[in-house]
């Protein structure tokens, strides 16, 4: 493994948000531990750590009641902080979260001004968007969900979120802002219950609406990990679907609070896998860290977290590359028969192939003694990841 | 709650799978603690208990292996125990789980032949849900899905699963079958990650097949509480898109192996609000319990355990009415503002109405004010849940 | 169940913590909903809702930074609220996690000076306990954790611990103090990984302490709940052991982050069977409900909560009485074996024991036969959950 | 890392149980894939991997019902396989889940004769343990649980386990067999919920027993993890309180029925730390493997499988040992204060330190501005498990 490059470049496109990197450190229990960073100074961290896009909240970059005049200063250090460093903005998104008025939901809340102050903030959030040239802007719902099961009927409440996309893509279609959106699933926390809350549910949802081609998924590590699903086939499924238009790295325990933790640092062999899908169906959005230091971390600590995120992404990659060149692990594969799940099994459906299908006399006790050698596979993912 | 009905009628539509009263108490680390009851037996008590339908696996009615003059005599005796009770056939199903060589998998096994072969069993399987009038064939996919994330590319594999889907639905329609097709999603268990985990990654994958209107859902309350996910609200999302073919009922924990207990003995909450959604949307296929009882039972305490299944869905249905009918609760709705999440929220999309609601001024200081009242409506549905 | 009295008396002996009823609704992703409210309004809420006892935080009455002649209007106004309504300061604890430097941990953190400040902070708070009389000190090492698991060798953490612990009890027996301690076990949030994560964890550590009698628990229902631990069956081995000194009621879904549900609204079951171990055991310490009303509610919202939280305890109670004096109980008891299992089996050790023992001839295929009846009376506590 | 020792010797320890790699593949919803392999072909096949020791239940090596002469013949046949191989039995326990007797439990039955039966059959699996040299009698309480929770009263099932304890080590000493008691936790399945869940839980019920010093305990990895917990801290304070006896490896993940997976395969870094942690406090006992081959292999996969349990705690050894002797890492470690918090905190309790103590004045400000540098040194583990 001597040989593997571990610094990023520009090309690798991986990217940060504003709110990661720079939390400050506050949890359910604690205050602050650390200062805030303010937007260009964030730009000019990642340049240094070698990353190539950022990505904000509404009132990351601008907060609430903040001035014309200060919204125009934000705007213009921001813009030369991009200019300086050739950072990009590589999405942006709307905060439907943290205000109070939100505490009921934001397109599903009960109070139909909550609901309209919604969509308008959205709207107000596509223009900056718009303005710095994010190609893509991420809906994460997390106040869309009940605690008391009975203070929203949930029919309706995917009517009005239905009805919130819907108008969202209409408005983005007619400004002829060149983008799209991805939606962020989450099962719970901060609410009981979350509407929309996995890969799945999501692109169910997508179906129905007006223009399903305009909006895909965000789906992140931590959120399908909280509910012991595997990351990596809800990506593959998202992948299939073409729905996978950006993608939240982070890591997490299954069955726990929101934890983002450094990517790599947790779920190692879901992680490994999922870069190898990655890199092998040549996924070319950003590689978007959503994760944020320790509590216990300030100053140098907080860039040296975005270095190894980029870095264990990097390892992965390499490790995937050298996985799938290694014949110990061709052999293994072959005896497993993953390459044969690739051929048709009998293709489309005809009455003549029916019948000859019929006709067949299986040996099933025959068939049942073939040995998989899924162990032997398994265990030469081990060995990469291990570096042995 | 003097006048609850807690008795079933046919018009209620309970139906058993002959694996679940009858399952003879087996698990990984016990051996059987009952006999089984043979098909004719299980309808006849299926009778005296007041149940409406039966379902089955091809396995259970007809085991592997059994001659065709066997065969012939089953149904016989199975289509005799039908007419004298008048239950009827409400679902079958292909046990595609059992047999060791489906260890792989069915549809997506790497091997070919035993893909092959289990499409010709599902194919078997459906002309005898036909002879017996079944009207809806379920598909858990149990075995479809890996421990070893390398042994099957998961692109190939769901590939592979919407080919034999395709395939099978050609071949209803090609027989003129009246029947459709309802898939079982699960997490894990047997296989540590199975292929479509939950509600939305079936619905999101039943979207791509050639003919979406043929297959819906038949989710099971125990699959998707394994992952911590609402089954509530999961079985809202399935009635929002027209999917709801079929429903297990049964009873679990979340974050344990796959328990199976007797519906309304454990989800309290979650499964009253079930009852009220299924009672609400005039959910009119048959309430299928897929449950089994502890192993310390046998004789007439698996009856009086299905007899108890059916107690709890008409308990929770007479207390639904009340709580629907309760002025306290319709006054506790209406502080929540339940019944304004039904109401538009702008409507479709118009230049004109982006521009008015862009220059609309939100008080959101104000807006967060609002007090929903949420702890009082949930403490009616656990009044009403207690019968006070 | 006409006749169940849902309104508390002093002698149900319920208490609230200011940092309950009165939690201003911030939570990881949004900001306050709810003003605070003062110690003595909040014992005079208390006090009209029909509570008995009141709990605190050093910070929650004395916050830090307070001035000397500030603390001493505080703790005049809220001796006031005391005298006045007769409310009791039911126990009093140490906040060890807001403050920023306890990051690292408190009576565990890396740091020489923050393990010192953390029992200086524990002494001061203990006099605080004192001075109004608070019979228990709790203690929640909820920063005594980790989420990187080398940056502490553990066996050194609980050394520490151990010490810390130590020191305390040994400053309140110099004291003089009549007051017992009670530490309150949680398995991970705001840590990755707590040290002594489950009641068991706790009471096993305890025995190690220089004089155990001295400190006991203070389990939570929404912290064993996390780690999908029966609550129930914790309780239970705590009173075995004689370790249950205080009880925190709230509730909880299994494998989420910390939810601090109103008691009753979600772990029916396990809470039914709890209240009846409380009362059946005649647990007489505080009934204390460490949870906080939904985001959604303010004013009077919170403090239907609080009722609610008492009512569904007295219901409980009056349904487990009920269920105790049930004859069909009594019989599903008798079939099941219950009363059996309180006979000793062979009694102490002895050689001739022994060898009666080995001499005897088990027919356990007839054992095996043994029809336990469970599902019957497990479907008993549910229709007087119910109430049918 | 080219000069890893991968493959196993004696002095490693390493063992296997007859039912692990012996496991022949069946699960709840499956038929075995694999043929039973006999007792001495599972001695010489260890041989040949390289493992030292093999453990068994009474009944994989003498099945019920096997005629005193064949029992002669099985363990006459098994010893010699030891004798030849040099392989020695690590330890012996007792089947008390497989018998149907055994659905409500075996210790805590609620019916005395079973409690009775469990007891002998436990007499007779020491005898034979000692005749084969056993030192450790592994207990798992997997039957000692309910899923009705009315069915047990849990202070009387304590009692009763308590009890059966008691006698058993009375019965050990009595013979003089040099021999100590394992207690193996597990929180759930088979059973809904299990009497001591956890390594805490039984550590505490340890403590009041008549010899606590007989009686340690068996952790497991997928037990704890099951629960979420994690598995390196439980063993940490296994250690700490002197009652690591035994330890079960292999894996699993979070909230998910019991998978027995290779060690090594799943939860990557926790098994990192535990493999440091036995390697650093000279743990001599067994690393006893009780995991299994997935279902699809058989023949020589799964002596693969066995050969790659021991090499994963090898690399695991090995890494530790690195990361150990790293530079980078005593400088994190220094960094983050791991050796400072070995360093006694104030010390024993006088009068005279808490008046010292509480008259020293922190500048908790400061104290909060410390860097951990967490990440750093989380990394640094990942670094060395990936063997960059």
């Amino acid at each position: 493994m001597n040989d593997i490059r571990l610094t990023p470049t520009r090309e690798d496109k991986f990217a940060f948000g504003l709110w990661t990197i720079g939390h400050i450190g506050r949890d359910p229990f604690g205050d602050p531990t650390r200062e805030p960073i303010s937007p260009s100074d964030f730009v000019n961290g990642l340049d240094e750590v070698g990353a190539w896009g950022v990505s904000f909240h509404d009132d990351d970059l601008l907060p609430p009641g903040t001035s014309a005049s200060e919204r125009e200063n934000i705007k213009k250090s921001f813009r030369k902080a991009l200019d300086d460093t050739g950072i990009v903005v590589s999405m942006a998104t709307t905060n439907l979260f943290t205000m109070p008025c939100f505490k009921d939901g934001a397109f599903t809340s009960n109070d139909p001004q909550v609901r309209k102050f919604a969509i308008q903030k959205v709207m107000n959030s596509i223009d900056v968007g718009a303005e710095f040239g994010a190609p893509t802007i991420v809906f994460w719902g997390g106040r869309e969900g009940v605690e008391a099961a009975g203070s929203k009927y949930p029919l309706d409440a995917l009517e009005r979120y239905r009805e919130a996309m819907n108008f969202l893509v209409g408005y983005v279609k007619d400004q002829g802002y060149r983008m799209k959106f991805a939606m962020e699933p989450k099962p719970n926390e901060p609410r009981g219950d979350t509407f929309l809350p996995t890969i799945g549910h999501t692109m169910a949802f997508i179906e129905t609406l007006d223009d399903p081609s305009m909006v895909g998924l965000n789906p992140e590590v931590a959120h399908e990990t909280m509910a012991g699903l595997s990351f990596y086939q809800g990506v593959a499924q998202a992948i299939w679907q073409k729905k996978l238009f950006h993608i939240d790295l982070n890591d997490q325990k299954i069955g726990r609070y929101d934890q983002d933790l450094r990517f790599g640092s947790e779920g190692i062999k879901d992680d490994f896998f999922l870069v190898r899908l990655l890199e092998r169906t040549g996924y070319s959005g950003p590689k978007h860290f959503d994760s944020r230091p320790y509590r216990s971390e300030h100053g140098e600590g907080v860039w040296e977290f975005a270095r190894n995120s980029m870095r264990n992404y990097l390892a992965f990659a390499a490790k995937a590359k050298a996985y799938d060149n290694d014949p110990k692990v061709k052999e293994a594969e072959s005896l497993a028969g993953v390459d044969a799940l690739a051929n048709e099994t009998i293709g489309k459906y005809s009455k003549a192939l029916a019948e000859k299908l019929k006709a067949e006399n299986f040996d099933y006790e025959q068939l049942a003694k073939r040995n998989y050698f899924n162990e032997r596979l398994d265990q030469l993912a081990i060995d990469h990841i291990f570096g042995l």
